[in-house]
């Protein structure tokens, strides 16, 4: 039951963040091949880079039909880009749902390979951001991470969200479903509401 | 006599891949230690990726004289690159042909360490796209990668040539030839006759 | 004893490189979440690189610490950017120590496990300079690594000189303090005397 829940947010992140490098290769008016390596770049980047660290195969290359998904995305986003009215929109939100699923999911995968929980929180991050950081530099788009509204934060607040439910010894599929609801919450409402948090401001008469 | 065939792609394609990074710095006016770097950095840093994924010991942490190699060629070119009567034109030939030698090479170094070809297609590309991506990145040049000529998909054709070819069991040296001259052949002509794949392009009307 | 030695050099590494990391997020007004997020990702960054290649388990998944020190100075940072005359050359100084702290601590932990001098030599710089190179790519500052004055020479200087101190039998100690004294002092002379190595010149009438 369990292995079932995480298979599907693994899943569900790779498409959403596949979709996204796909969008953004339409944006680009890139070929076919410049879409399925954004595709892919996009979809299995951040996982890549959290299986890299955390010192397990890599999750596709043990389950390449990850690969085959990013390569259908592509394809189907190939010929129906047109039909959103605002892709630049559609990245943003798919964007958050993405976030969301991987920070989760990259906090699990940690916890269960037996990290604490400071290093599980920052896996899920890194898994949750580091795909959306190869994108907009391939894509040559400005940084999602430098983004005014709260980004980070919102992977934060889902990572740890699971991490402290799963340590009260709430169920899997509770925890995980809390804090992804959590995850793309807080991003969500940054993204309608336009919130951000405080910014450093540079202090008149010095120098930067 | 099999692995000498390998060695000898990997060597080849160190040697080019490294020439072009050295050639970037000579056009960035760099020093020689910006030589050097840009010439490692290019040369080993597509196989360094496939090999982390791959889960094998990074080549060139096995094998140092790589790094050596790379650092001679960094040093041979700060001397002559004025020959050439267009740097640029000889950087986009020499990275065609390091392009087709390390999809074979990674393509070939996956299926000996057991991947599935489709996970084997995916680290041949890596390998071969990987280089020219962080020598761009390094040396503020246009990406390789986005350019309006066929570029990945040479590096897919020759590491799928190489898969197929090595699965309807012709011998190793003459599926590696092949592949590399199919690979070459493709980003040759794509370069000769300025072709390119069609573009995904916005209709008239669509916000992007 | 020597383990302390080595404990401290990271640490300091670590510290330094967060505080670059953090000051440049001040530059670009960030939030708290940003001066963490470049505090986090210069200060372990090269040493995570390091690690992968070299095929040991991370060092900020074997001590998370690392990770709240690096939080910590972008909170210390967030309030106190405002202290230094200019933020910039602060950025440049401390970014100088933890070159030449990292060159060393990547050559030796390299030598300690068991890799040649050539290896040795090239993970201790890859280790001192990618933290760099990430802090300047997510900051969209210019490359320190491609700055006019001597840079990556200066990692080179320590991590060669440890090497071969630590070849010719000097106490481990003895040895760390030289080589890193004269990475440091290699680069600061750089900067204080605007020293640089001769560049490649392109001839007349040549096209690049």
């Amino acid at each position: 039951m369990f292995d079932t829940a995480t298979a599907i947010l693994d899943l569900l992140g790779v498409v959403v963040f596949a979709t996204t490098g796909a969008l953004v290769a339409s944006r680009k008016e890139m070929d076919i091949v410049g879409f399925a390596l954004l595709a892919l770049a996009t979809g299995v980047g951040g996982g890549t880079l959290r299986d890299l660290i955390l010192d397990v195969p890599v999750f596709w290359v043990t389950s390449p039909s990850y690969l085959l998904i990013c390569i259908a995305v592509a394809i189907v986003v190939f010929f129906t880009a047109h039909v959103p009215q605002s892709r630049y929109r559609l990245v943003l939100w798919l964007d958050a749902a993405g976030l969301a699923l991987f920070a989760v999911a990259g906090t699990e995968k940690a916890l269960l390979a037996g990290t604490g929980p400071v290093v599980a929180v920052a896996l899920g991050i890194i898994g949750a951001t580091f795909g959306g950081i190869i994108r907009d530099v391939l894509g040559h788009e400005p940084s999602v991470i430098l983004t005014r509204e709260i980004y980070v934060t919102a992977a934060l607040a889902g990572a740890v969200a699971f991490a402290l439910l799963d340590a009260a010894g709430l169920s899997r599929e509770g925890a995980v479903l809390a804090a992804v609801a959590l995850g793309f919450a807080v991003r969500g409402a940054a993204l309608y509401w336009g919130l951000s948090l405080p910014r450093y401001r540079s202090r008149p008469g010095t120098k930067v």
